[in-house]
């Protein structure tokens, strides 16, 4: 990413940069020595001794071994006073150091897309119960079809995003370690150990130590990356979604809703681009493709350790992580601040008041205006405004 | 698809076939019915009465409103006696009829999957169990590694199975029916219930008389649709990388591994391919598109009902239904019958001893043969064994 | 595809259909042996005599081999005498014979397409020629920008289409035929024509027995699949930007664009739905994932024959054959009967008068009306049509 | 990308960097002031005193308009005297500058290609006609087939290659200039030159400036961006093909392959990883996903500037960009240096030899050795080598 080829880039921050993927190996290396230390295996190992290296250094020697841990051990070792040198990295495998990181960056992403999600929960469950009241035309296919009320619309976004939501809380809660050694059969840390119940335990003290959760070793089921994948993706689709109807809704023709602060032009003054949804558009638009190279990375796995496929998940991690967090933020300013316009809503759907009545008119009920065939649209919002406080509840 | 096309096809039947997706929808309109009729709304509508429709006849009229619902529906009236045809479809919209009717040959398609992957476990489980004693060489990046078991593989293909197998059956379990009317605000219906909440009551008795989870409306919400799709590529990514390693196992240089009944060519006698698993690698190449292609439509949502992202979903759920369940046959066959050299394996790995050793020996470490570097190869096995059996038990 | 899971479907007739397979698998059955007859290899043969197979029973060998011509091949044999039978596919693999009868689907479907693309052709001439004079409101980002005509709207469309229509016109002249043996030598076409030389010449001879290019075996190097992909998705793009132009045209706020004949509602009776355009959006969310897969299944090629990737290739093609045929059918309906309200048009931008000319008033030029503000949109129309005559009268 | 997520991304150096993409934009800029000058509309205004903007102050601007061209324009402007800030981006759209900009860019990543590719058919040309002796055992689905040589094997990489830079280098002459003003009109720039002839001139004169070719606008059009992912992924496509099979060459129990500088493992001092195979592969897994994202952006277009797909196409082509560019190296290094045991080839092939010959028996011939059932290797291998001779005379 950056912010000229992905504007709003900012948003995301240093998550999946450079920098946090090098402290995220490095933090990886130091509890491990800290298990070994704490074990007893490595008394005079020091974890708390790990320098910070710049990761220009790292990326110089990366592609030699076609991954960014070889040089980054290299580069710690070199740094390391030999009673810490000579157990760093012991027992682990790049791919040990590697996707747990990854996992460490994914955390973090989360973490900040999820406090998005409570701000977009907050603002969607305003407008559900603020506009519940107020009559809109639906749409399907383009065309007016039944009235709604935008309160309806809103609690259908919120519905969205809640089911968003839960798979996010679920992942987050759920992002396992990686140990398993050079094939995944702890062989090495075994010997370290002194016996394979006792290997075990250090790989799980590595888990608790990092924060992660105990796994046996998934070199080859990628199923940790791939879930990552969907449920970022989901989101993504979910926000898309919120971001096509304001697109539409905010079409001067249509103008039933406005960007917070639209976006100028760089010719022509009066324009009042609906910027925030453009981009966040964008980022649903783009991220079916980076999950799916997750499946496909998943798909071609072989061996102990794959022949590329393990190395083509790294940037699309990266690309949804950013973007999914970039994404978020936005979503969420976009809806705190929505302008609604319920009197140029009511005048539409009056306008299109027969059509919006023919369905009821086949029917051979009478109702004597739109806003008395509304059906369980409150009902609607009540449910999602009920899954939306028990949502807020839980979160942390 | 078609058994041209899609070699083996002929294993998913009649899963989202015409035929079968007619009778979905047709059960969908008789259901409805019966709701309407046990909740005394239509007491002398006749449920059970609705016409076997042709596929061909639907198929003729589905263009022109651009879904098989409006000619099904039209067909139906035409055959039915006026007591039912004017409360057939009765309140609801096409997406109703279409979305649940998917639903339900989604339901079928997971109950004949799951039937295979508790074959597919079984087998895993047998294999190993058999073989944890069997020392292979690991490969990583395509070079021997460090010494492991054919258990352990076998061990490592069964917790991606059970990854998948557990979200296959989250899945199943939380099928969802739809219900919303025209905008998703089930206003004719609440008119025909005499107030919302008889109508939120029917709505739930279509999804009792289906046999699906109730559900607030999802029309603009696809998470049912994408959820299904990640679920059945994460199978196929599974199945994917079990079916790599048979290929790579099969190679006449490796010679580790050999399908039940190999292939025969149309001009080589001597041949003997590994037929099953090049076609379930070919399902898993291309699944990641299929389910991409619904995450892409669930982010073009817009509206009460998407203006041409709807029906994008619906060969995309179809591909993903009969590949899956021909996939999950063929893996199921393949492992079930999988022919297992153990002697070529061992030699194989003794003759690359030092190599594999390589790591034991910087470390100082000096096991006296390659089966006494194998680490936790062992308990690993007997933990994939014991989630095994944990799945087997649960399952119906 | 299926009427029901892919409304429209009909239009693609016999496109890439199983007895359409079958038959041009056997067409190049029947050419090889006229091959080896004239070259006096096989004097006695009958390539006439090649009876019509039923595609289920191919159908049902399909599987064991991993590829239909394994059946088919036997199911001919045995109805065929023996100085005809020993000839049949003699020097030939698979991989010949089903590549090159995907060739030849290839060409009838893009025969097709290329008619309907003039159709198109033709009607957007006429509209950027006729409705060069309506001014339109540009609109960027969704807002209003500068002023612009519909003639320059269509004129645009036209050369979307004109540049996917190049691309198309010059794969349908280099579609080659694959001729390479077992492993891509022509080893066993050498021994029966006595040389490599006329080996050669055999191959050549069926390119221009089945009317495809003579080729050097491409077994291993997709680009012929995938140069059809990318063509195809091209022309699916183009057609897609002119169904979402239409669709926001087609809204009831907008209501500059009307469907020639509008779609109805399963429940609501004045619902005028823009079918056809949603069928063609639909078709264009959906090529790019089967395009991708073409592309995926290229990339994964490995050996003289992929192990799966190869496989991957068939359903993916014909979902762009039919799609792609069933959508150019389509967009050249809607072109050929497009409903343009011209008085809406001006209106709509008289109405935003001013804003569509803050961009000159700041640039200090000050045109008297938006009609004094159209730049070179005549000039843009007049290129435009001197393209489509260019390419009317070079088309067949 | 960066070195951490991408190893080897240094080999694309600058291409696509955010400082490029500025200093492209930049020179979009001064190459407009300078047709302005030149017509005699600016003749104040100084094109070569445009400053060197900071990208990181331009990306702090992006978000707000949805892209870097607004932030830019107005950076330069403040730095500039009046007589040339007034004359500055006059005339011209954001898109004009970014879609030139983004042309610009392409262009050097595909001279550097290019440059790669040269090299990539010397060393397969001698790869070819070096080892047009060396006796292989042919392999399909994995299985040995009939006897190939290496020479062929080697030749038919580069048909794929010559295949991929005859698109390559259609593409380099084809690259397209963007001017159309707000809504693709041109009306400022026809006020600014006093008639829509002068018009046409200035926006060919800007075609010439930065040597591109001249066009129409393409504003809602995105063949020229979508052609070049074709072109790109073409490529990866053949070079992955490489890649895998060397892949699978240098397994050990093959060992008819190695690279050139075999990598190593953190842990394992014996490993002789296929490094550049696996990064090559890795780039060939991922490109379909870029390439399938520009398409769904083109897909997506609507109205005269989209909202969201435009956006959704510069990571994708600078993915694109950026990956190809690095895969190509990659590739020209691991040709350049690839080592071949022909011995082992030979051996195997002998070992496997009446497997080889049982087509030839099959037939009823009896080819005394495998060397003597080798069909049109030879003459395919002299096809290949013309191809390349042709290539390399013909370009730059």
């Amino acid at each position: 990413m950056s912010e000229l080829f992905w504007p709003g880039d900012w948003r995301a921050g240093a998550l999946f940069g450079d920098r946090a993927f090098v402290a995220a190996m490095t933090r990886v290396e130091a509890g491990w020595l800290r298990v070994l230390r704490d074990a007893g295996l490595a008394p005079d190992a020091d974890p708390d001794s790990l320098p910070e290296v710049d990761g220009d250094d790292v990326a110089a020697g990366a592609e030699a071994g076609g991954n960014p841990v070889i040089p980054l051990v290299r580069l710690l070792r070199e740094r390391l006073p030999e009673s810490t040198a000579s157990w760093l990295h012991r027992g682990l495998t790049s791919q040990d150091v590697l996707d747990s990181a990854l996992m460490l960056c994914l955390r973090d992403a989360l973490d900040q897309v999820l406090a998005d999600v409570r701000r977009q929960v907050a603002a969607l469950a305003g407008l559900a119960d603020r506009y519940r009241g107020a009559v809109q035309a639906g749409r399907t296919l383009t065309q007016h079809a039944v009235p709604t009320t935008f309160g309806l619309t809103a609690a259908s976004w919120l519905a969205g995003v809640l089911d968003a939501a839960g798979d996010l809380v679920a992942l987050r809660a759920a992002i396992p370690v990686q140990v398993g050694g050079a094939a995944g059969t702890l062989s090495a840390v075994t010997e370290m150990a002194g016996g394979s119940a006792a290997a075990g335990r250090l790989a799980d003290a590595l888990a608790s130590e990092l924060g992660l959760q105990p796994a046996r070793p998934w070199h080859g089921n990628r199923r940790p990356i791939t879930r990552a994948g969907d449920a970022l993706v989901a989101a993504l689709d979910a926000w898309g979604r919120i971001a096509n109807d304001v697109l539409v809704g905010s079409r001067p023709e249509i103008a039933e809703l406005a960007e917070p602060v639209p976006g100028g032009s760089s010719t022509m003054p009066h324009k009042q681009n609906p910027v925030l949804s453009v981009l966040i558009r964008r980022a649903a638009l783009a991220a079916p493709f980076a999950t799916a190279q997750l499946h496909a990375a998943a798909a071609a796995a072989v061996d102990e350790r794959p022949d590329g496929a393990w190395h083509a998940e790294w940037t699309a991690l990266r690309t949804l992580g950013r973007t999914g967090a970039t994404a978020a933020a936005q979503t969420a300013d976009l809806l705190a601040g929505l302008r609604v316009d319920t009197a140029r809503m009511r005048s539409t759907a009056e306008a299109a008041g027969e059509s919006l009545l023919t369905e009821a008119r086949a029917m051979g009920t009478n109702p004597a205006a739109i806003d008395d065939y509304l059906g369980r649209a409150d009902e609607l919002v009540d449910d999602a405004l009920a899954r939306a406080a028990a949502f807020m509840e839980a979160a942390p």
